[in-house]
């Protein structure tokens, strides 16, 4: 029996405008990374979507973002590692205080879009990050979307970390992703493949149908992919067949 | 001895905009209402705060706002209880972090501006918020700025409820406060005599020279006073003389 | 022949998030009330909109909200006369801004949501707005969506005001609207009569059977309505039968 | 008789926090840049400053930022051609709209911070801008702070530009300012030399002592400067001495 956690980002309307579908999804992921307030989400937001996660026992984490709602949060800005601190911080204090209220365990931290790029491209940033982290939770897990990250990650013993993979994106030989201008319905049963080869093996083929390591505990998945939930159900349909058991990232590390 | 506490509205500055004489009435102070990043503050602000006070062993508080920058959170906004409250979690969350991290403890709540008029004058909306602090976490102390809202604190046995009284401002015979549309200098002496007059006596002297019953375990000080710091030093030199000890709320609670 | 006008909000996507149907409702309209940045929209989605309306020879006005992205401008803000006409204002100017840069006409103003509301409970708000738009452009012409409203814009004469009907929503006797919780869609042959009637006849059946007078130049569409468009479909099958010819509103003042 | 201009940054409040001096300043220069609402300014600001512009006969341009208050506009934000194009109509046609509410030619457009070093990085953006402006009204000029810009500026005949030299500032050999983290007070009389010896022989002293082109027809002003008053006085006290005359920017081009 190999455990593996299925997260997603969650959270990501704001106001009267929504985003994602996230009611559809949560029945099928174990971790939600929800957005804090600065690129996407609002306090209304936040509470609904804790509140969808716990119902499902899904595992909750901060996705903290730039402060740049115009852009999503996918506009680099140059900012001090100090200024990405604080930034985290505070999106990890007020997304916990709604875990509180709910009851349930504040698991994990995964930096959104431009925040999680400036991370990976300074390693002063994401230190300085993770410095944050420990300095208000030293039980949070770090989600680390690739490598440059995970490695600093290792600096501290004290932080849990975890990577993951992705399996509706394409991998070069390089273990860097494909990242598509606009999202595009894929194959569920390619994804499912894709799914039981990084759950069992810790392996992915790119898409020059070279076979890579990609030694993820916890697979992204995303909610925005047109058939995001036909994905969804074509791997819950192979967990029995391969003996994966899904589990929130807490029940990993 | 009479045990009091002094809090002071803190960390209003915003990015490069500076507000407050935070550095200089910190001394002089037991408890600081610190800004969530709604009316006023950023995270950078809000750590900054929080160190200056865990310097001086000045308790922390949040003094959250309504999202309201351009109005300076004193423009009411026809919100639910539902938001407001989604707003002080939000808030509470974000600057409880920040305590977190310079392991402080992190000790009451004080709503700003027109979100305290707001729950001044709906006993729905300040319900709301009751509940909301009681969710996150029911160790924190609500400081009350008029008897409609302690009433209201008086529903809920599991929250520490404060009532606070002012003395650089005039109370009319009801226990109303008179604004000053522009804070204007006040005589240090008779600030003074009015700080006594309510730690001891729990009475205070109206604009018309009636006393008034002010049952008060806090006093309110504006650090936007021109001469604020002379007001708190002439208090100051008053403790002895009168058997006065300040302590931050969570000592007197 | 008798002219009338259909206008529509338009342009409250905001950076990844989309609202409304533009594309598929800017063809069947006369007049685009586009948001000004404040409530929905920014400086992209204002320059789509308007080069959208530009195609379709849709006269351009601005549609300013109040400043709270989170509340979609919905909720009143206790703001002084003087703010809201500022608000007003700088938000003219944006529009205007694209309107020249596409070389449209920019035609008119019409607030939204709870701006309009304080306007028409307090004619002070309204007055300060007229005077407002006065000082910028007085070629402007103001979308009086009640009574209230189009009474104090008659105080002005260099300011050319025109007063609306509403058919897909449902009036009672007073002519006040009933607006919904969620928009349903509404039966299109039933819409297009009330269309006819207010166009040809000034006259509008209210949710009673009674008759009202509906004295409108312009008829407000709800993009939002889940079946806008085939409502403005039967409304163009109409035209034809009924001498009616649609013209954007600065050729009908 | 030879004309030079003196622009200052202006109107850099944002509700209830001030910046600067603006009302000690004005008296002084001969165009103001308005802060236009992005990463300074407020539509109540830049009414109230449009209109001491007014008072003191001062040329009104806008000021126009990146939207990040939190950064007041400092930081860059890795954004496209297209949005900086934007950002500045956007802001470019808020202030026109108060320009034209009091009567006062709108004369120019500076960008500010970050916006400035990104034009000045980059030749698209630069471009765009220009485009955007010339799209709005091909009668503003554009001031330029570097010799990058300057040369874009020279591809659109329809554009006029000005160069501005830096005199409260130093220079290094290639032209290049030495930026201070923290404005100090200057020596008014060799700040003075300063601005006779760009105005009456375009030449100025580096840091080294060597002498470059300076070849200006505006001089900025730092109003957040310690002693700008100071300095512009001995400004003025030169003037009749050797022959400058003080005009804004639209009676120079």
């Amino acid at each position: 029996m190999v455990q593996i956690d299925i997260n997603c980002d969650m959270g990501e309307s704001f106001g009267n405008w929504t985003m994602g579908q996230d009611e559809a999804v949560m029945p099928y992921i174990t971790s939600a990374n929800i957005a804090g307030g600065y690129h996407a989400g609002d306090p209304h937001v936040m509470r609904e979507t804790v509140q969808l996660a716990a119902e499902h026992d899904v595992g909750v984490g901060v996705h903290p973002g730039l402060p740049d709602k115009m852009g999503f949060g996918r506009r680099k800005i140059d900012a001090s590692p100090e200024e990405v601190k604080d930034y985290v911080v505070y999106q990890l204090g007020a997304l916990r205080a709604f875990a509180d209220a709910h009851g349930v365990t504040f698991q994990h931290v995964k930096p959104h879009g431009a925040m999680y790029s400036m991370l990976s491209d300074s390693a002063d940033h994401a230190r300085a990050v993770m410095e944050g982290i420990l300095e208000v939770d030293d039980d949070l897990i770090y989600l680390a979307t690739d490598m440059n990250i995970y490695e600093v990650t290792q600096e501290y013993p004290d932080l849990d970390a975890v990577f993951e993979g992705y399996i509706d994106l394409d991998y070069r030989a390089d273990r860097s992703l494909i990242v598509e201008q606009q999202k595009e319905a894929r194959d569920p049963e390619g994804v499912a493949d894709r799914f039981v080869s990084i759950a069992t093996e810790g392996e992915c083929e790119t898409v020059d149908g070279d076979v890579i390591d990609v030694p993820a505990d916890s697979i992204c998945i995303h909610g925005d992919n047109p058939n995001a939930t036909d994905l969804l159900e074509a791997i819950h349909d192979r967990l029995d067949e391969h003996d994966i058991e899904l589990a929130p990232l807490h029940e990993i590390v």
